[in-house]
Formats: structure tokens, sequence, C-alpha cells
């Protein structure tokens, strides 16, 4: 089953000042997609740790998708660390150059807008049908901005070019039991369902606790009777579980 | 300058179900602390990769905060992944137990509640004022719950243990300017100021686009010189500027 990970570049990130918005609906996304994501990581806008973060994820991942420091700022070293990881030569691209040259009023395209033009040779354009200042692939990595409106057009547009395996899919048990009560009777599930990932996640809502119980996996029959056992087992406790599909029952 | 790293350990945050709320928080906290975070990483609840990312990182950093996997449940594995990457043995805590036996009703602390107590040998633990279940330290790691609310209440318990430099400061520099009229003049303030970190962030509020730009550094003078010579830069360009102190202006 081929698996992606995630790279965040952007000091605001590192900061706190910025929440990451993009990884749980790549996350999404790509487990639809059959793809599932193992791996996140988030670096500052440092030539060094792109690059190095870059390297350790393509080789170890499908897929790389990679967010912010695509911009026409000082702090926008994405694309060149992008070559750099791939040794390959930062150019002016013709055709996003003609993308810029389209949108901005007469004038209004100065160098340090070209600079988004600036794509690591053989790189293949992402079209943004937002901003049209376009991302990139190179081999498996795709490289997009850290705006998250426009990076989900982005995305919505490169799916294409993506070869998933079987989508995974989510039953969620919840209950209003806390998840220390059931933990040892659950585990035992989890040994027979060995195909399903069974999580246990305990909330506090409205002042009542309970726990949601979600079932991962790429078969349907497997996950649905992983869930009808983990709904039983709540039962046994006295609960009345509520069943639904997805993640976020 | 101590820097840290933040480990993320739950499937449920790669798989998209659950917004990571942990890393804003402790990102803010530990700059005010002069404990910059360089570095965050998601692995899933898989023992090889969790005790290879705690052992990258602390390597690395000053300082290591994992959140997540230290409930009761059988996808709750950092404690014995931790031990494992110190090569420490995992042992039920004689303070833990009794932190547990004090908290839960009589009958109510199975075994699977007790696994909340196996902590690795010479590891100091981490008062939870909120759900009494500990964390603990070991070495430069901090193993923290997953739970915001939790983990946050453990985290201010803590700081005590930290030796932080300098606290990071900020400034920021609201503009009406989309970022890519001012870059390259911003890129020279950056060069004037070498030990100021300049950030641009647009973003698109009520149909009016902008650009956040926010400096940070350890010194106050430096920072505030930075911030002058930006606002001045967009007065130059016909706007009038909202200087704030902090990084959310």
């Amino acid at each position: 089953m081929p698996t992606a990970a995630i790279l965040i570049i952007g000091n605001e990130i590192l900061s706190g000042r910025t929440k990451d918005a993009n990884v749980a609906f790549l996350a999404e996304r790509l487990g639809a997609l059959g793809i599932p994501v193992r791996e996140v990581r988030v670096v500052p806008d440092a030539e060094a740790e792109i690059v190095a973060a870059v390297n350790a994820l393509r080789e170890r991942y499908a897929y790389v998708f990679t967010t912010g420091g695509i911009g026409p700022t000082h702090d926008d070293i994405t694309a060149a660390c992008i070559a750099k990881a791939f040794d390959a030569a930062l150019e002016r691209n013709p055709q996003a150059v003609t993308l810029l040259e389209n949108h901005y009023e007469p004038g209004q395209l100065n160098e340090a807008r070209l600079r988004m033009a600036n794509i690591p040779a053989g790189g293949i354009l992402i079209d943004n049908p937002v901003s049209k200042a376009p991302g990139f692939q190179i081999g498996n990595v795709f490289v997009l901005p850290g705006v998250p409106c426009i990076m989900q057009a982005m995305f919505d547009g490169l799916t294409g070019r993506l070869q998933g395996g079987p989508p995974v899919l989510s039953r969620t048990v919840t209950c209003l039991l806390p998840e220390g009560r059931i933990a040892t009777e659950l585990s035992a599930v989890q040994d027979r369902h060995p195909t399903v990932e069974i999580g246990s996640y305990p909330y506090l809502r409205n002042g009542q606790i309970g726990t949601s119980l979600v079932m991962r996996g790429t078969d349907p029959m497997a996950v649905e009777a992983a869930a009808t056992a983990v709904a039983d087992l709540t039962r046994a406790y006295g609960d009345d579980p509520v069943i639904t599909p997805g993640a976020n029952g």
C-alpha cells in the first residue's frame, strides 16, 4: 500500500503563531485515495533542515507533500531547497512566467514576484486556480503553498497524478464509558481483528466522559466485524453505543 | 540558546481525524521561556517509528516534548517505547501506583489502568492535576498526554525543570499591501537586521488583501529597530501600518 509523508515548512508554525490546518485536510484526502499518511514533519525556513527532511522522506514514502515557502518574499526558500535536495538546477520556468504575466496588471510583475516562477529543472507545474503562482512536482515530491484555501484547490487538481491502494475505511463506536473500564477486553478485540486498526479516544463533553472507538482498515467486512465486536463489548458494560460511518462519530 | 522539538504520537493525527492543538501551545510557551521549538514530528502508534524519532530528536535538541499514547488502552505504547529508546527497563512505579490508587473508586483500578503506572527506570514523574495519571521525564525527554487541557496543566507544572535562554520577543507590522509589492525592499531590511527573523504572512480578510510582517528575536532593541524599518517601508508604499507587540497582530 503506498504511503505518504507531509512536510510543513515555516517558522510561523514552529513559533506557535499559526496553527497548521493542512495536515488534517491532506491526511483525510490521502486516506480516502488509499495513500495513508505515515509521518509529518515541521521544519523552519532553513535550507539545511528542509533539504535533509525532503531527502529523508522522499526515500521512505511513496509520496511527499510539502506546504509553505513558495511565495515572493525572502523567507520563501522552498523551491531552491527542493532543487538542492534533488541536485537539480533552479530555473526560471517559461510556462510559470506566462501564468504570472497573465495574472498581474502591467508593471506589477516585479522581480520578487518572478521568483515564484523559479522551479527545479524537471519539475512539472501544479495548477493554482486561485492566485496563479504554481506549485510543482519533482519525482515523488509535490510542492504546495501554505495558505489552506489555495493549497486545497491545488491538491484537488493534482490527484490524477497519484496512484493509491484501496481506500481506508472507518467506523466509529461512540460510548459513554471511560476507556479504562473496557481497555482489557478492547485489546482482546484488537488481537482478534489484526487487519483493523482500533483506536481509543476519550472525550469530555458537557461534563460527560465518553470514548470514541475508531476502526480503520481497507477491508469493509473486517472493519464492520471489528465495529460490531466493539459495540457488543460496550453493550456488555451496559452502554447503548452509537455506530457511525467515518472516523468522527 | 537551548532549542526544543515536539513529537506528536498518534494515528488519529495522521489520519486527519484529530487536529493537533498541542504544537501551538507548547511552541508559544517554550518561546516565551527562551527555548524555541525547531522541529516537530508526528508519528503513528508504532514502536519502531516512536523509538527512532525519540532517539533522533533527543540527540539533536536540548529538550524533547512528546504528547499522546500514555493512556490505558492497547494503542497507548509511548512509555514502553521511551524505555526502549533509552535502553531502560519499564517498571511499575510505586509512586504512580499510589496516585492511581488514591484517584479511583475501590475496585475500579484494573490492570489496564495500572499500565499507566509503568514508567521507564530512572523516570521522574510529572504531576497531572487533572486526571492524576502522571507523565514523566527521562533525560531531556518530557512525556505528556495528548488531551490538550491535561497536557497544558501538566506543562505548566514542569517549567521549573527547564533552563531557557533569553525569551523570544516579537512585533507585528500589519499592512494592507500584498507582500509581493514590498518583497525586494523587505529582503534588504532583513539583510540589515540579521539578528532578527522577519517573516511575511499574507492574509485575505473580508475581501481585503494584506500582510502581517512578524519580527522575532531576543534583543528588544534589535526587534524594535527592525519593526520600525518595516513600518517605514510600508509607509513608503502609502500604507498606514499597525504595529503590535506579539506575533499575532
